[in-house]
């Protein structure tokens, strides 16, 4: 068996995930992203058997996963250098993308499939914004932060990410990142005791 | 003249961003729309000679002027009252919809059209963060925040309620709306003198 058979289920998630970030929900079609993973149709069919809003709620899932991981990583430094180095990350990839790089996860969340309700790939980002809210909450509990205030700003740091990502794409400048990083900064930092 | 028809290009833009805000900028189709608006075909065609692009584009600044408009009548009481009532207004909205709501600008931004480059939506979004951002930073320096901080406040705003919104569509749960509110108004608080 070729590489390019026995990895294709995974290069078509990856596939399937970019796509999303950048056309939707519903404009991701299992045709293109197939012919993007350059893998084989009947491959895809086999191996995602629930059809698109699978593919795309797996694809929303691994996605989620990934920064996760990262997330959990850098949070070992503490949950205000862990922020700051995550959002450095952030920072570069929508500079080296010239604005182009999104987040699947919040388009699975924003629209609604013309062809299938519930959706799929939103329950996935529902699953995938709680766990991020979590390491995130927790993190900033470890930092000294009462609980109910730390979850309130892992949804802060959620929330303003996604959307500063949103408006760099529209206006092609980083500065709502810089902004939104300079605030969230400042609201995580560890309370006077 | 029938009302119906008379008035078909603003109920034309008005179904237009309402698909733009439900099943994002790639699956909305000028057909379903004019359907969705009770309008003639032809009369789309005729007000909106730039075809979809045109029209999402239009949508999204009729959108974008309906939230201005609001916001500027809101920020007369204040930066903090304002963003108080304007946070329960969407509140309510999000509710009201079963989490339904959705805001056609950052459906705009997030989205890049299959079939255009450079998006012409995606430039109305840009110019209607701009416009939002600007009243939200006077409106905050007349609170008594310095200018800098009050353009860092003003992004952080705009951007945590668009990714709470995205973020309650997910989970169907008003929490996190609830707890980035909680945290904006205590972030756009008037600093101590």
């Amino acid at each position: 068996m070729s590489p390019r058979t026995s990895d294709a289920p995974q290069r078509v998630i990856d596939a399937a995930a970019q796509m999303l970030a950048r056309v939707g929900l519903n404009a991701t079609s299992i045709r293109e992203v197939t012919k993007l993973a350059d893998a084989p149709l009947g491959s895809t069919y086999h191996h995602f058997p629930g059809g698109k809003q699978e593919l795309l709620a797996r694809a929303t899932l691994m996605a989620g996963d990934k920064v996760e991981a990262l997330l959990v990583a850098l949070l070992k430094g503490g949950a205000v250098q862990g922020l700051q180095q995550f959002l450095a990350m952030w920072r570069e990839r929508l500079l080296r993308s010239g604005f182009r790089a999104g987040c699947p996860v919040l388009a699975a969340a924003v629209e609604e499939p013309m062809d299938a309700v519930p959706s799929q790939p939103r329950a996935a980002a529902a699953d995938v914004f709680a766990r991020w809210h979590d390491h995130l909450a927790t993190a900033l509990v470890a930092e000294g932060h009462a609980p109910a205030a730390a979850g309130e700003l892992a949804s802060l740091v959620i929330a303003s990410v996604e959307g500063a990502v949103a408006m760099c794409r529209a206006l092609q400048d980083i500065a709502p990142f810089d902004q939104v990083a300079a605030q969230l900064l400042r609201a995580v930092a560890p309370p006077a005791r």
